[in-house]
């Protein structure tokens, strides 16, 4: 196997290509093919063939195709430090920083389209749709104020990931008008008090 | 092409398969097919396949690929019932209408396969994407109060569909706890209040 990714270099790459380069190429392509076409009718000699690689690199680079799933879904660059940020502005700004954050990675393409991937996998894949049950937990959970008991975290948690992730497709996946064309500050003004009344409001008008 | 269906009927149709019968299990194959692999990836040979019928019979029924997609996304029965129940609702209980009819239609088998696929479809195809539309424009907004300028019912039409199709993508489709399993009353007495306030509340805090 040692000689292949040179072999296989001499096949399509240009002189200026490097590893990094092509890797990230076939994980583009990997991706796209996973979130439009499903996990099923992806395989790895088509992905080659869209990425203009010889089909032998995706296997020695990736090794599997869930392997090679999993690399496209990585969390986008960013993403964790825009979380961190969320989770240490005060409480009662929470419901703000959340829906900026939001607008933040999405209005960035290459993360949209990472977002966009592990969203439209996740009905159809246990491994995306374990990544994006992650992503709900560690950044919208950990976002609740931490006095609350667990279950009352994960249940706000959970609440906050049906307006984000619901907003996210209507407005970047779907792209419904007049939501996809709603200036982010019309979307932080009204989407945050919802999510700022999942955060640490009253959920129940009867309690 | 008036023999076909004679001819089909006897390759794999059982005695008491009615026309009916026929059609309702190809169009359950292809919906699944469709959501599942994506339209690309889906023939109406593949379909016929799976749906164990003569694959001239599906171009008999249905002429194109196109027309059996329509087919899989006309929405569910019941479905225009409910949402004229809702918009004949008081103006003041139609937050909480529209969750229970989310409910409903959901917790219905044959009506959730309809509404996943029409879901899972739209990011894919705009065929799909149109039928999705359709149905916020006409169950959505219609709920809005009609006193409301034209502009203002769509955007609030708008919004209280990134509450709705959120909430059915994390209850049903991904089925991320808690949200999945938490009981029917306290998704109304939670969510209703978000859908109230985008149908008649007040969007911006600063307004």
């Amino acid at each position: 196997m040692g000689k292949l990714p040179d072999d296989a270099r001499g096949h399509t790459r240009g002189p200026k290509d490097s590893r990094g380069v092509v890797v990230s190429r076939i994980i583009e392509v990997a991706r796209g093919a996973f979130a439009e076409q499903g996990y099923d009718a992806t395989s790895m000699r088509s992905v080659a063939i869209a990425a203009q690689v010889d089909p032998r690199l995706v296997g020695y680079y990736f090794g599997s195709k869930q392997a090679l799933l999993e690399a496209c879904l990585v969390p986008p660059p960013g993403f964790l430090e825009r979380v961190t940020e969320v989770v240490t502005t005060d409480l009662d700004a929470r419901g703000e920083a959340l829906v900026q954050s939001l607008l933040l990675n999405w209005e960035d393409p290459a993360s949209a389209s990472i977002l966009r991937s592990i969203i439209l996998i996740a009905a159809q894949h246990p491994v995306a749709l374990e990544r994006l049950r992650l992503i709900v937990t560690g950044s919208l959970v950990g976002a609740v104020a931490t006095k609350l008991a667990d279950e009352e975290r994960t249940l706000r948690g959970g609440l906050v990931a049906t307006q984000m992730l619901g907003l996210a497709m209507t407005r970047y996946v779907w792209r419904i008008e007049p939501i996809a064309s709603l200036s982010s500050d019309d979307v932080v003004a009204i989407i945050a008090p919802t999510i700022q009344r999942y955060l640490d409001g009253e959920l129940r008008a009867a309690s």
